[in-house]
């Protein structure tokens, strides 16, 4: 099941190496500002001024978080400080985008992903949460966490382990425990819970694995496996490990058929 | 020297006509001013100071969306240039505003509904959008999709296409997708989704048909229709056609009764 | 079950008596400050600048909630004064703190539920708003209602009645309507609703006994009685009376289980 | 229910008229647009989407002039307001301008008066101001007074009564009190006061007659008239009648010179 | 020369006394709210809500001067902490708000100076950072200069000292240096420099004696003292002594006249 | 005359050279934020958590000015990406940050310079847009100029040619015009002019050479030279050349002294 990948080809951010998608991004926003004057300095500015993805991404996200106890300088700074540092997140960052792009029919482009979308824009400061939270900066990564969920209603918790080109889709009110774990390609409609049961702390939240799809506002809670290629209906109840291409729905959910030869988090199947 | 500038001449908005709602409007903010000291101001510059029931709403919304980006003074005339050249709108939002108060037992005022009902403020900021879409401005239609979405949780593609007399109640988590089309008189809980299934672009979403109710929460995924008057209960996902004065419910949902003799949109009954 | 709650015990916050909940907040904003210089002023100007947690949850609260037609400065006034003379709130605010403390795995210190969980936050001023409502301020009630309902995504009527020592997890969505009672010890998680059904005034919302459990997106609708320490599974849609220490689930929810010996909203207990 | 609105139908604001200034303005946005994109949304926002000249300007001191107690949305409505309605402000604002443009240097264009210049700036919101002392709306007048004092450090009485092609240069420090008149094309540099002296009320500042040029930091105290085409130097404290003509210079000031066949105010010579 | 002052005799500010002032203040913003329904919520919200003059004078200058590093809130509480605990200042803000009304014609009420005079907000601002100063909190006092200078461009260092019953008139350009010291009852035109000579430090800025009336832009340079009622008219350069009562003008400034029989500072007369 | 000037012996700012005034500035800042915890976080994002000078002062710079159209972000990319390519912009902040610590006896730490003092802040944005003017971005040279005016109350056009080690004291009011220039250690007390007479384009404005102090509220205006070491006294009104080391007064001034072997702008001797 290799999937041709191109945003895993380039070779990152360093200005001689190609970055296609960078590019593509840049070519999109000159094309907006010229159609739009209301956006062009904001697309110059979050974009056009900028000589990579990662300074582009910390822009659009400091301005979107600040607030007088967070002013955007100092998160622009933060945001770019770990993302220039660390190879891993450069690659997420394009692979997310990428998927955004490729499984969101509404997306139109990359650079809407970047500027636009919540789904998005979560993920990647979960990442540097993430990241912060790793270099035992937790008080830093809680507070980003807080305003991550406050801005955009997304609540993802900074210890939480997600694989890359994962597609957030609207993202309104989806949970991620601390606990949980989520493979690459994965998909996750708004409202989508990963949680916990009970009160004690300690591993209590799912392990979903490569190629899931969890339809909105989805609840899945405790420690369970979630195996590959899963494909959950929107507004089910998940308390059991699910195997791997099962078709699950209801509360609470039952398996209802199987997924056959494909990704449900690639096609956005969400039927049976 | 003096210029003669017929922009300034016209004599604009005297209100020699009826127009029951705003005066509606216009009665309950000088007695709520009245009331409350700490708001007198507010009800004061949103309703008293303005002329007409638009120049009030786009200053509303205007001030609800600005961000150092999208200035309200900017915003406001957008919204009112908008709303003054399009009888249509005019039209929605007077509708819009009459289901509010009158499904929605805690909305007491016409007022409340302007100032404070985000469900109906996301509402006629989609009408504003739809209308740039219509006009080739698709980029802006766009941005304030998303200020939308990441302001009241409410995510509606300016591209569908959404009748009157519409009730958003609470709207936190609303998503409707592009290709969705919705009746006269529907009402929509929060968190209730029209999406679509599948990644292939085109025709995608959901035909609501005239009074149907959704439940909060509930999913309605790909090109279906959804009959006249049909009552779909919240939590329940609706995958397949729904034959009109239909009750479903159940993920994914079943029929499980009839309804009779009322538009469920209207009676807002959401048992059966 | 007369469960301990040290939090009733402490004899509030004159400062000649004991308030634990206090000096543990204190002492946890000490240790973080020293830890992340970014935040530093934050906890200063939150919680060690302060001599009560009345005023350090004013602070908070007011400067979350502004805008330009509600001042911070003008906020804290009117939470505190509100906060100081009603020893009922008081008592709530130190039930509802230590209820998060001891229910959310998640949640470190009584510190991070003050400055970072927005359900704590919603419900707070929820309980103010319930006050003005009480004095007759109807109009600043409502505006505070929807305040939190922009910015929390959590819309809870001022009029509702609701009990000490609740915890409103991640709250996204949550809706509490106009008639709607819930009693002590009660847990809700995200996208719960407490909705009417029908749309004729007058008592219409559900009664939420003692020791109750609410699933992510559970929608209970109508004036009906949860009995004490019921467990609803997440995404179930509740349209009639549950008795005492059942376990429902389903859309329409039907009871599967028993809950045996214990408070599911303290063990937190989501599956049977 | 097509409810008729006039306030709706009018078409105003079609250019069918000559306005040579504002032509003039509109270009140079245009080109400045392009050259820098960081501006260019400024640009369009401020000039490019409004139809006439007083809208512009009423857009560009709101958003100079706003703050959390006085909308920019309600400012621009309330410039706007006064603006289109008084053919002398109308006349004044375009005297004005053409003032900085032809007695500036430093002014390279209209659109650099309108956008930056905080004398012309203070002017302008000083015209209206008196607009709203003469309609009796003193309270707010002075409100204007009081922002544009701490804005920019320009200090004009409501009442003052000032007359057209007035140049304020730099602006910082100008003090302007209750009954000072100024007479048609008089120039003001930095730091100059019309005052009073003594603590009675009534008619108590200098009378400047047309074509007057008065230095920078130079003070002229008391009802005394200040003649025809007076040159008054830098620096100079003014306390007794200046006749017509005169330049004068010193603390305090004596006649040390005369103005031959020209006016002092248009030609700027400030050395004698 | 026992000059009454009605503003000493008010026991000052607890609930039980008189405070003739705070009771005129409250009188006129009633009025003033009825008159302008554009500012009601701000006088309500200034001086209405509050019940006393320091709360009153604490929330205007915290809202004034307010920043993201600086909140409102925090201000708040730092100036009415230092007001409260300090009777001096309690008397120095009633004697100085008198002298406004009392030697300013413009000055049409207190509430004005209370909430738009530059110079008498400067000034309170001041006392309270020279409260803060003699505390030992330096650092922040000096911020607050920094704040001061910033919005009104009045720069005063807090370890001046300064007496009561002091008018500073429209303020733009003072510059009050760290070891002059001012006597009770002063006026200060704008533009007025109390500064050093030398870079020395140590003790370096003028001492001003008691009933001294300082014109416009007038500059006193070095440890001199200006003997009682001194008048210096505007724009003068004063570099030595000046013995009391007497009249001096002029670049440098030399002794023209005689003060007969009054205070300069209180009658404000400014000719000879 | 050698003087000597450790700003100018060290090797700026690369990490591996010494820069002992970064040095000195980030000591300062950790002891100032030990001993203010309202502000510890502003110098932690101020100072502390930036690795260059130029670093710090693009942040410091960026918050002061944004504004809605010119935001923080922007500003900070913009000012440092000027600073870090521009040698002579490096060498001269440190020379300016000297000259303030040396001569300005009120200046305790360079750190107050660099985040308090608004005449340092206002030459360095000079210095900023000086360098854009350059390259051709002359109008954002002119908006920074507006920028400064509006914020700070100092008016610097970007074409004047201003050399190093310059003291701007309390800088309220100064003006500096377009073909002005200053030599290197001049020192500038507030209000002070150099403008032109007359109103032709081209040199019309004051060359002042190294050594000069002018007093405040000083004009000197016209194509005129102030030579080597000269000293205007406060209020002096000069409208032609002035021959090294004399000493004038006066409106308008005539020399009244010679300034021996000493450089007025280094001693702030104002007498004589």
């Amino acid at each position: 099941m290799g999937i041709p990948n191109p945003a895993l080809d380039s070779s990152l951010h360093n200005s001689e190496c190609l970055d296609p998608i960078w590019d593509a991004i840049r070519k999109e926003a000159k094309l907006e500002a010229e159609k739009e004057p209301i956006l062009s300095s904001f697309f110059y500015s979050s974009i056009l001024s900028h000589n990579c993805l990662e300074k582009a991404l910390a822009f659009a996200l400091a301005n979107r978080l600040q607030k007088p106890t967070l002013l955007a300088t100092q998160l622009m700074d933060t945001f770019f400080n770990v993302m220039k540092q660390d190879k891993g997140i450069q690659q997420s960052i394009r692979l997310d985008i990428q998927a955004f792009k490729d499984r969101d029919p509404a997306c139109l482009s990359y650079c809407s992903a970047l500027l636009y979308m919540k789904g998005f824009q979560s993920l990647q400061v979960y990442r540097v949460a993430h990241a912060l939270w790793g270099q035992g900066r937790k008080i830093l990564a809680l507070a980003l966490q807080s305003r991550i969920s406050e801005v955009f209603g997304v609540d993802i918790h900074p210890a939480a382990k997600i694989g890359d080109g994962i597609l957030v889709d609207h993202g309104t009110g989806v949970v991620i425990g601390e606990t949980a774990t989520i493979g690459n390609r994965v998909s996750l409609m708004q409202g989508v819970t990963l949680g916990g049961t009970g009160k004690e702390t300690g591993n209590r939240h799912p392990k979903v694995a490569e190629g899931v799809l969890i339809g909105a506002h989805a609840s899945i809670l405790g420690n369970i496996r979630i195996g590959e290629c899963v494909m959950i209906a929107a507004g089910s109840l998940v308390l059991q490990e699910v195997s791997p291409h099962s078709i699950v729905a209801g509360v609470p959910a039952k398996v209802i058929g199987r997924v056959h030869d494909h990704y449900p988090s690639l096609t956005m199947q969400q039927g049976n």
